[in-house]
């Protein structure tokens, strides 16, 4: 892995098993896992593990021969979406699915901008890095970023809701001109459909939709990035169900195969037929059988344990019970999110200025009573919450 | 998977299940496989299906956790090469190998210029497909490339094999001048070990190991791309070791975890950790215990069932049973390659020319005797023999 990769933990945990919601360490250490959101429907599911199994001992190739497992996969997974979303390309990480997705974008409009938040992260790549960490104000290549928009630190203070969430979309509606202007023309917006990366903020009321119907109204794409939002995480089936819009391209990972390498790009039959028709892609362990395999048994996982209503209900009682605690805990600063992916931003009491280190201590607290979570968002202080989908309310207890 | 979806051949073939080096199609159908480089131990390998099927029952997790056969697998993985490759970064497409390589290339030298040969692929990312395709005498973004360097056709005509070969170190040795000259400065070449996509061409005696010395005396990297040469494929463990140069920094992908998604970009400890100290990497899918499983699982059998020396010795015979063949055969130009990766230039007979039709109508004609393979190459006329390693004698015959 090399020196210097990097480990969460002060001192890092060594795992041997995991099962459901819980994790095993080499000392015997039982961890409940309040941070995994790869494996969707459980460590070591047994569905998902058997239907890789039984692939693996029987065939596994690439896509340039056809396979019917793979092509049921495919048909149901855009069915999952909505009825825009008709045609999808496999591919193995999240990266090469925001890839894709970013160079059909600027293939199919012929422009070069792309806007994002300024606190996001959609991948590795060389081209989607282009998104990381990317201050307003600053042109990288043709992408150019927007304040994150959001409730608790917003961009101005004194304003109503509805005049806060003006304000983002003037800004939008700048970045977009201002792509004009400079003849770089404007390809579109992609974003986290629940803004995970950036800490989980509220949008004012109307931003999801609004922000994104003047991107389509410019003649630009939207993105969305379901690789966190989507697969029942937020309690709808993907995330722009939870935040109100309807993306033209929809960029889907992390969860798809339970911990298999999967992910893929959905956008309509014509989008990736005339994709396909500009740009050679292939990869090469993408579209097998095992990934259908991993992948149709994660749907029917999902499906069939109902995990949509499930997340959708214990995690409502997860951020009510989180919300009570929150007023006798200052430094619970603001308690936000969707479904089973939580975020506590932890605050200096009675400001809300972030308070990194004190996340990290909490951290490491839970960690020492054998629960296993992380911090993410703009500031580095919010705790987040995102245990596998099978999580139930006794857990929580 | 998308409307024109790549697939090969005019009628496809729709598979089910697969064995060793046999595919079985839904037609019962049963194809020897001459072309599958990724199963390399085989379709269906018991001991790899038997690794995924335990690992996937146990546990699957991010490299964020420590796990002791990820550190066990990446130690053995860098211990197979020479002794200046000591670290490996594991990712999941052979694309984020060549990705990284790039990136670290140009990092740790502070310059942009990267060499490639001019009918080349190292995959499908932004970045990495600025090689594919790069015409002499152009710049993509500091990619430039050089004439690819061969016997069949030679950049000249009547010289000697020295003479031809130092005219092709002439021209790199201008191309690395140019980008000095141009401010650019020089990060280093990447070059598949065996010329693959190239078609496999024998190139002048001495053109390897006198390239990649003049690359590194110039200060740049020599990437070696093993995604296809790797894994015993070319009779070595590495192409490198059979076309005699020793690479600072190696990529690897297709064979290494026998279908499920793995790949790695290896180099020195120092390169490594000074590439991590400079950029964030992280890959969700990559470095997990399931890739360890079935990476080790691959490495196993090569080693016990002695694949390197079965490669070497029944590609060897199929290759002189081939260069008999093609002393009655005027269409088969060119025999040539390593191990059991083999190339048959397929021409319009007393020339050299390309005979890319012909070359099309041998892969239907060849599946209609129910074998599989495919063509290749920089005119696209080069029949490519490629099975799994556990192809034998009888298979042969």
């Amino acid at each position: 892995m090399g020196h210097d990769a990097p480990l969460f933990y002060e001192d890092p945990v060594e795992l041997v098993r995991g099962d459901g919601v819980w994790l095993e360490a080499a000392d015997g250490t039982r961890y409940l896992d309040l941070y995994n959101n790869v494996p969707c429907v459980g460590h070591a599911n047994p569905r998902v593990a058997a239907a890789i199994a039984e692939q693996a001992a029987t065939l596994n190739v690439h896509s340039r021969y056809l396979h019917a497992n793979v092509v049921d996969y495919t048909e149901r997974l855009v069915g999952l979406h909505h009825d825009g979303i008709e045609s999808v390309i496999l591919a193995c990480s999240g990266s090469e699915a925001t890839e894709m997705a970013l160079t059909m974008a600027r293939s199919l409009t012929g422009k070069k901008g792309v806007i994002c938040t300024d606190a996001t992260y959609h991948g590795n790549t060389s081209l989607v890095s282009k998104l990381t960490g990317l201050p307003v104000g600053t042109d990288r290549d043709g992408v150019r970023s927007i304040s994150t928009p959001q409730m608790y630190r917003p961009l101005a203070n004194g304003l109503t809701e509805a005049e806060l969430c003006q304000r983002y979309l003037d800004q939008l509606a700048a970045t977009i001109a201002q792509f004009e202007a400079d003849g770089l023309g404007f390809a579109g917006i992609m974003l986290c459909s629940i803004l995970a990366n950036e800490g989980l903020p509220t949008a004012p009321g109307g931003w999801f939709t609004e922000a994104t119907e003047m991107v389509r109204d410019a003649g630009g794409f939207v993105i969305a990035d379901e690789v966190q939002a989507g697969f029942a995480r937020s309690g709808n089936w993907w995330g722009y169900d939870t935040s109100g819009f309807t993306p033209d391209i929809v960029c889907m990972g992390k969860p798809m195969g339970n911990g298999l390498p999967v992910s893929g790009m959905a956008a309509s039959h014509d989008m990736i037929t005339s994709f396909r028709g500009k740009q050679r892609y292939f990869n090469t362990f993408a579209a097998s059988p095992l990934q259908a395999a991993a992948g149709m048994a994660v749907i029917d996982e999902i499906t069939d344990r109902d995990l949509v209503a499930s997340v959708a209900s214990v995690g409502a009682a997860l951020k009510t019970s989180l919300l009570a605690l929150q007023a006798s805990q200052a430094r619970m600063g603001d308690v936000r999110g969707h479904g089973l992916f939580i975020g506590i931003d932890w605050v200096v009491p009675g400001t809300n200025e972030p308070d990194v280190d004190g996340a990290a201590a909490m951290v490491e607290a839970l960690k020492a009573r054998c629960m296993l979570l992380g911090k993410a968002g703009q500031h580095g202080n919010v705790l987040k919450i995102r245990p596998p989908l099978v999580f139930q309310q006794d857990h929580a207890d």
